[in-house]
């Protein structure tokens, strides 16, 4: 029976104890059992059945020999950093469901733990529940990865879902994301797309091989897709959906995070609601797809807890890192790259193919070229948003 | 660097060696490298650029203690069987695309293996290059499984979506399938449901923990679809896919496999063509889909190439059975439990929901009731197809 504590018991850190409860009979057939020993958190939770377990002071589980599993579901980069670097230099293993903490600090902490014989998972930092960390790093170990793409955040995709079905306006769609407790009180981490920005960084370097940092990422949200974007997209059969994607090309990995018009017939088209969808392509394998439940309680929990139990099998033979440092000049600047852009701009301006006009607005579709290069041939006709069309 | 042994020189087997071959540098740097010493065929291959690799005779590799890995890709249950026993009794890990082998005999070779510090690793038996045993293993392991289904066949759904797409009859569309190469000349392995039924009782292990074998898995194949049956699912909004479908109930373990209605919304629903899609449903994570290539040369041989780097990875921990023997007793008979069905009759009954009627034929949709009792019900109004509704 190995001990673990929990750091930080929020909504994802309460589901950790809740599954390590609930599935308590499978996980000790599998891993021989892994025992609750500490709750870190400044709250005390009375009402909690864990409520016990809570300690206020990270130093007990630091120096508790008998703790092998550290699970940190605190988020940042703050003292979640430091306490993640303390356990592992105490030789604990740590997992984690911190994607903005692996995004920045990723590799350092993998470092850190290979050099105390200790593991560092972070399977939850992407897709929630979704598996998708260990599928590119073992069963598909075997492709070179040319591109991976996808659906990263619920709210955002959410959002999009409603504008798209029920033709609402930005502001109501996420007025009701925040109603149905989809959407936080301050949403910009979501609709700004620096969630989205983390995990593909993530996902990024697990394909390539090399940390990609989120200021090498071109980041943008969604709050210029308005329902006037919506409809001129489904003209095309479109639908407007949030994409993290990351390529290699010409020995350059580029990533960006961006509103995409992707045609209906795309697989990640068809992934509705809060749910998340991501696109492998590998050489060997062609393309493959992982679809699931990208956040919630429960789902993130389950990949947690997956962790902590291969972090338990791993106890002897800690896992190597992932991927390396960065290096200079690997990461292109993604707008650079050519792409089919959507365009829609207050004047005619007669240039690439006219999608439709509707209220005194244009919608075209360009040739393939740069960023810099549409902004360029359309800023004459008033651009009042501009998104690439996926694979075109 | 690690020698293997490719045994059988078909088309996944020669994917294995070209894989090995193309990505050898990713390859290497994750693994130390994996170096191909032999060949097993009887045949000769003059032409092929690893034609000086042939032997004839398998004592050749078993005999050799520098092989450490074999990749057994000869297919069925006479050599293949034969010659994964010897190499795991020598201590080689083997890792296989052989389902027949692995759903009839799996048990008892990852016994062989743990006895021998061998591996047995078998992801590309079910859903060709599409990751889905270890996310079951590990991703998941922190769920309490309830329920996997899924398209486990490229060749019928390929078959299926020709007849829902095209209004295709079977017979024609198996013929267009046979000319694309996608159906074998003799494809009763596919279309009776033989090959779906060996995947869904290696998933039902891996899912439920038991060995459950084919003989305890009711199965069907597409023979009795018609272009009727497609008509009126259309009618239903649904498509009519071939699943291999296992659950757990009341303790019980059931598995089956058969053609079924499937809503339009359901995940599978959009799995056309030769792909694969399989859904797992856990108490913690909800429900997953993991798509991909179910078949093909280089697919499959991603898939095998990656058990093969993580058999390379635990030469001195290798990894232990992934489920037990099967247990009296815990497998019950699918067909006992409780469907919605969709009967096509040549009689009015009167029985049920009408869904149509056409050509002097009628389809029904049942209450919910068991098989034997469908049958019971529906007999006498001339039953010329009968199949279960999913989820419903």
């Amino acid at each position: 029976m190995v001990k673990a504590a929990i750091l930080g018991f929020g909504v994802v850190g309460s589901g950790v104890a809740e599954v390590l409860s609930m599935n308590e009979d499978k996980i000790t057939r599998t891993t021989g059992g892994i025992s609750l020993k500490y709750i870190v958190d400044i709250r005390d939770f009375p009402d909690s059945k864990f409520g016990n377990l809570v300690v206020k002071d990270f130093s007990v589980v630091e120096n508790d020999p008998e703790v092998k599993i550290v699970i940190e579901t605190i988020g940042g980069v703050g003292v979640a950093y430091e306490f993640t670097k303390r356990a592992l230099k105490k030789g604990k293993s740590v997992v984690t469901s911190n994607k903005e903490l692996v995004a920045t600090h990723g590799i350092e902490l993998m470092d850190i733990a290979e050099e105390n014989g200790a593991s560092y998972f972070f399977e939850a930092c992407v897709g929630g529940g979704v598996p998708i960390i260990r599928p590119i790093e073992q069963c598909l170990a075997a492709n070179s990865i040319t591109e991976i793409y996808g659906i990263l955040n619920g709210t955002t995709n959410y959002i999009l879902t409603q504008m798209i079905r029920n033709g609402l306006a930005f502001d109501v769609a996420l007025k009701q994301a925040q109603e149905l407790g989809y959407a936080e009180a301050n949403p910009a981490a979501d609709v700004e797309g620096h969630d989205v920005c983390r995990k593909i960084c993530i996902l990024a370097a697990m394909c390539f091989g090399n940390h990609v940092y989120p200021d090498q990422v071109p980041t943008e949200g969604i709050l210029d897709v308005t329902a006037a974007d919506v409809a001129f997209a489904a003209g095309k059969n479109c639908k407007i959906k949030l994409l993290g994607r990351a390529l290699e090309q010409d020995g350059k990995v580029y990533a960006y995070v961006a509103p995409h018009l992707v045609p209906e017939e795309d697989l990640v088209a068809g992934v509705e609601d809060v749910m998340n969808g991501i696109v492998v392509k590998g050489n060997a394998i062609g393309t493959a797809m992982f679809y699931g439940p990208g956040a919630g309680k429960m789902p993130t929990a389950s990949a947690v807890v997956a962790d902590a139990m291969d972090a338990v099998k791993h106890l002897h033979d800690p896992k190597a890192p992932a991927w390396a440092e960065g290096i200079e000049g690997l990461v292109g600047n993604a707008d650079d790259l050519q792409y089919t852009w959507y365009v829609r701009t207050k004047k005619d301006i007669g240039l690439g193919e006219l999608l439709g006009s509707e209220n005194g607005e244009y919608a075209w579709i360009t040739a393939p070229m740069t960023k810099g290069e549409a902004v360029s041939a359309y800023k004459y006709a008033e651009i009042q948003s501009m998104f690439r069309v996926l694979h075109q």
